[in-house]
């Protein structure tokens, strides 16, 4: 392989010469040979973009940046943003807490390929853009960062997350009306209780993803505060005066999303409460999908011997070995989908927990987790409705008879015979293996007509 | 001991004769016998006595029970609610996951005692009030039950948690401006770094408290919708029409909280998502906590060979063979608080998650850990306050020398010569364990006098 | 209340006349008001008693401590071990996370009630025993604590928890026995599969538990390890001459467990890796456990629209509004046990991950967590045998019917006419809702004959 | 793109031309659009391919398969395991549970190879081999993917996790022999405390990672024990006598490894507590790792503000912004990976604890996130090692500076003088900034000489 010297203050690094990255980058490389390589996400490196381009407009606006050096840097950023340089960026999320090295990474990239955009070689003369003095300008690690990472999360949850879990909760509310007059029984403790419908047990679900998006929401404003700005410790030593808001008003212009600074810097340089705060909501949605999708694995269980009230789209053979087998392989993907994310929850309060002074150093473990996270449940959402809810239909049969055969129905009778005679009816008839009618009659507590006249499972739910 | 024959619809069961409970309660006693007695909290006890009283205003009201009754019930309630009956509550969290015995405890002490009121000895003569057709009337351990643990954990919330962090919010925020001039040395990655306020530092713990407040506040209108009017499954079986509403407004009116009915009863039965939302901002809250009170620790380690810039009081000896040791017991208790309350979230992640169709038999475990993690917080908060926060001094002496000698005083020399000649100098004097202005000096990067002109720490906060 | 004055380096302090305790205790209980009073474990307390009887006993026979000093602290702990003084230690949890204050507590109660042994009047004339000097005498806080909590959790598991899982594996290895005749009809997805024997189902939760068992033990050699003989950082400072192992073979020979002096006290001290390691298969056990509950859940769910294919007794009425209910109550209680034990492993990793020195304060959290697991096993393995397991028997009717509805049977087809044409066999039967051997029979692959021959559920197992 | 038609027993699908999957891999890859593509980890294709020779060879011995069928499955398997194929196993983690379909796409890959190492053209004649019924001859997915995972589970750890960690152990080991006469403060609480030597502090280190290794080792022989054989749900329907214990032998030859057939089948298809119980070990390990980098990260801080006592390679510069920063990179990259340790334990008991009668559906995302930590746990151990902990050295004029004037020496005096005439010592010198020698002597307490020859520091450790 060719390579160039690249230096930085601990002196030079060969660097392969087809790369744009320079000294830092190399080292990290060299020095974190943990797990699959470049595996700090992306999404990322692409929030870095928006504040590179974001901190050189604010920079020449504010008089301590050339105009032509802006116009390379943003250049240089919206290549990035259109992934032309996707293969760049080599580090892995398990480098120093703080993402210095991924954020040097950027502003090298930057540099050399601005020098390129000039129309010199990489390595050659001097440089056209200083990676710390120009692309670094007004900035640190720590902030820009905890900038990047608010960037990508917030992106990743309106544009994924989001879409997703509304996709399914809508589904949801229009089976809810579709079912709206399918009775069927209930089951408490996993054991027959008194009807409902089966849209209202629908209902139950978009309920759930309702007030998930909500809390989701909620987070949100607290998400949209930026830390750029605080540099080194919170400070903003070296930065110009108003840059803060500044800045923060032109990321929020490119991203088209609200963000603004954030109100206390240390705040947001020592501690990421807003990761652990939205992605508490994600395990909050991840606690609701996981029961929704473990009932719907339930009541298509079957297709003979379960409980078989619906029926779900087979989208695969399931089994290599038992022919003709078809599994809900989608409520599979989703709660293993669940599983992880609640398990990415305890990672990132054990990362959130842990900043000291004015710094926490778990920046990328806690960005790669909440970035996963958003992505699972929003594909995971948008997977599960299109090859699984949407098909679900009631299988009117099954769910007929299991209705008629409840001795739940008798919860009926409590308010005309009391509950203890009710229970006396029951017990007989689990007893005897009859009907509620016939132990009712038997016992002398109603007629079969009054039966017939209090026991209606559709005027029940 | 005595005993006296209670019945219930699978037979007779005796109970101590000392005892308002009866068979159910009995019953659930014997088969339970699992960790310490009496284990459910008294908090959900007091919430079935709120709720126990609304539903009988209720019930009477929507002509479904005589005022002579109501008035029995509600008496009882006022009684439990004095914390007369605290005794008469054996049960243990470790039992159905529904709490119906729990639910049937209250119902047969209410019952019993209320026979007793009537001028009735237990055991005796026609009941007064039967359990289930009448204190549990328009009733299901289903609906009664979660009713029972948002109102437990709503009144904790406001009366404990909220109360205790925003007394040492408060503090933090007091110390942010008693603070605001004195420059330290700021540390990052857990060294040196360049200077700030120790008012900052606090002021970010400030913050990080404020919005933990926040987040908690978002939660609550989630936990303040209640499941009571759903009965058995969401339905409302066997209530009278606007029950639902007219209850959770008598249960807002005795408690002077702004419960109201939930929106969708299949959710607030099938799934406890609102104790998750609210515990994901107490497990911030403990994130958070955990980060400032370890910062405390270190800030006032020493005293003599740690980093010493501030004292805490000395409240106790700290060691029973170190003579005149001193240690920050207040933090230890408060990160210990921390680490239990993340625990239960997970307990509670994993209780929330296992719903099944129309009811998660998690609750009563979901339940004691929020209550535990709501009372832990606001006693360890105060504790905190009270006994470390409020007497916090800096230790001036200190704080100035640790932050004259430091390399990242640098920092501010990047505008004037760059980031690569400031480095240079940082490490020269690194390396000879000399100061900043020699070395620059040295190097010819600039005079003594610019030295002392561009490098003020109190410019650089 | 009466009151009389103790003191110690920090000086006076008032204690209630009644009490055995001294300042510090009293210190403690002022200071740290977070939670119920007097949360410290009593097992804590008592492993305490032992171990100070043991110092006591190894101090006499080198040479440092007197017999009559050592008669009395024998004297008092013995009384301690026989619960006649589990009301003097009145402090929480939450204090400081050395358990500093804990063990002050001990070492005043022996030195005040030694005093009351020699007939004198606590709080006048010369103390009998100091509590530093002579109780806590080669020790510290530092290496007693860590000794207390292992004595405490090595006698739980080896008195509670192991006993009770191993009561419930022999239940399941029996009905594995007496169930292995009895041919049902398999779930994998939760949807029928190739056959098995109930006896083979029952037979996997008993290897579970095995294993369960097994990888418990495996821990218990790390729990042994005492830290005592460390004291204040792990050297030893202030022991006599081969103490540590002495002490070690005391507290083995009277509490009859094969402990051992820990072979190195500096990781004793600051690291608590041998809870997390045996607390590591708590939880093992934990989700084990669930697995089989909500299998017997399942499995016994109905009576008339479920599962239904074996039956649990019915220990009491499962609802107050459902006449005749019963539920899976076990099995719902041992699960919320299953969702403590997993969130208090993450309490007890969060506080073991953060010792710092010699020294880690997570003591009392660790321990209290891992003490509540450790019984909760145990009592709920022996409640779910005893009131669950013991009773399950197989609903022979049931099985049968869904056994010979199965298309899954086909599978046993898969050698003699390859896995597409046994597909399509069940693929058209499913669609038709018609037999196997129907299907098989027109689509021309077998005859009737060979059906019978081939698919035979009982020679599938 | 080019596609070709396959088909399965749903029907036709095309897949594109150049790849060696089938049907089933391909709706597998149209279905699960969740997370990015191929992230099944190549640990359990390799595992797969594992398997499936060693299937091959016992199906051939047991006479159930042809010697030349045999050769082929063998032949590609061996490519497979060269590398040859990574690029066709496209599926995600997040698709069934079971893993049916990457199972099924390894039976097509090999089934499609083979065809072309017969000479053929894919798509073209007769199948040389069947995917269902040769491939996967004796096997259903509900043995193999379990299989799989454990050959690919055990191989991590025996290549890379316990050689990383006991790297780093030997290192530790070395330090604190090298370091065995450096006398330095010890500190509890964060606060001074009595000294131990540099060399004591490291073994603590070398100890903890010592028990994790054997902790570690405790939980092999459960993962050493296959699922192969048991087939659909346990029993080993369709497999020829004597095939389960052939299978397992063939596979330990395969991979020099003690794989053995596993106990009971039932356990390991339905439940994965090998996973729970071995992955157990890796969280003890994080939790080890943990305290041990932070430690190492408190002990280097600085370089003039911070505990500073020892000295840490400087790897790379440590900010954008501060020219000359030096940070503990590696404990960062460490303690971040012990998060993500830890956040995974959560995933898979979660997984865990939710298998369904006769198969755990959350094999995927289980064997995923063990994988992953094996991985990062190993690697995280050589880096730390290589690029800190060799290079570690004592600052031994800060160590001494600090060592002396600790005021916890006076602990040296509890023997002589005693606790409480000690504690005044310690308390008078603290408040007026003095010496103990002076005043112990000023008190009266002892001589100057007494002193000198009492309290040294080196006789204390």
């Amino acid at each position: 392989m060719q390579y160039r010297i690249e230096k930085d203050t601990m002196g030079e690094v060969k660097v392969p010469a087809d790369k744009l990255w320079g000294a830092q980058t190399e080292r990290s490389f060299e020095n974190f040979k943990i797990g699959p390589k470049a595996s700090m996400p992306l999404e990322i490196i692409y929030g870095f973009a928006y504040l590179k381009k974001a901190a050189a407009y604010t920079n020449c606006e504010l008089g301590v940046l050339s105009e032509e050096k802006r116009d390379l840097i943003a250049k240089v950023c919206d290549e990035i943003l259109e992934g032309k340089h996707d293969d760049q960026f080599p580090l892995v999320i398990w480098q120093t807490g703080s993402g210095t090295q991924s954020n040097m990474n950027v502003n090298e990239v930057v540099a050399n390929r601005a020098h390129q955009l000039a129309g010199k070689t990489i390595g050659e003369g001097e440089k056209t853009l200083q990676p710390n003095d120009d692309v670094n300008k007004s900035q640190s690690s720590n902030d820009t960062f905890p900038t990047g990472m608010h960037i990508a999360a917030y992106k990743k949850l309106i544009e994924n997350t989001l879409p997703g879990v509304e996709q399914l909760q809508k589904t949801f509310a229009k089976k809810a009306a579709d079912f709206k007059d399918v009775v069927k029984i209930g089951r408490t403790h996993f054991m027959d209780a008194t009807p409902l419908t089966l849209g209202q047990e629908f209902s139950g679900y978009a309920a759930q993803l309702e007030h998930g998006i909500k809390a989701l929401k909620n987070t949100l404003p607290h998400l949209a505060e930026l830390a750029l700005g605080g540099t080194a410790v919170g400070t903003g030593l070296n930065t110009p005066k108003g840059y803060d808001v500044k800045v923060a008003d032109y990321i929020a212009k490119f991203t088209d999303l609200p963000f603004v600074t954030a109100k206390n810097k240390f705040e947001a340089l020592a501690a990421h409460d807003a990761f652990v705060e939205s992605h508490g909501a994600l395990k909050q949605l991840a606690v609701s999908l996981n029961k929704i999708a473990n009932d719907v694995r339930m009541l298509a269980s079957g297709p003979r011997s379960g409980i078989g009230e619906i029926t779900i789209p087979a989208n695969e053979p399931g089994s290599s070995i038992m022919p003709g087998k078809v599994n809900p392989t989608q409520c599979e993907a989703l709660t293993m989908v669940c599983a992880q994310v609640i398990g990415n929850d305890m990672a990132i309060a054990v990362g959130g927990m842990q900043g000291q002074f004015e710094l926490n150093v778990f920046k990328p473990v806690m960005a790669a987790n909440f970035l996963q996270s958003a992505q699972l449940i929003g594909d995971a959402c948008v997977s599960f409705d299109v090859h699984c809810a949407q098909g679900i239909e009631p299988n009117l049969e099954v769910i007929k008879r299991q209705l008629n055969n409840s001795l739940m129905l008798v919860t009926a009778l409590n308010p005309k015979i009391g509950y203890y005679k009710a229970a006396e009816i029951a017990n007989t008839a689990h007893k005897n293996g009859t009907t509620l009618k016939e132990e009712g009659v038997n016992l002398g507590y109603l007629t079969a007509e009054e039966f017939e006249e209090w026991v209606k499972p559709e005027d029940m739910v």
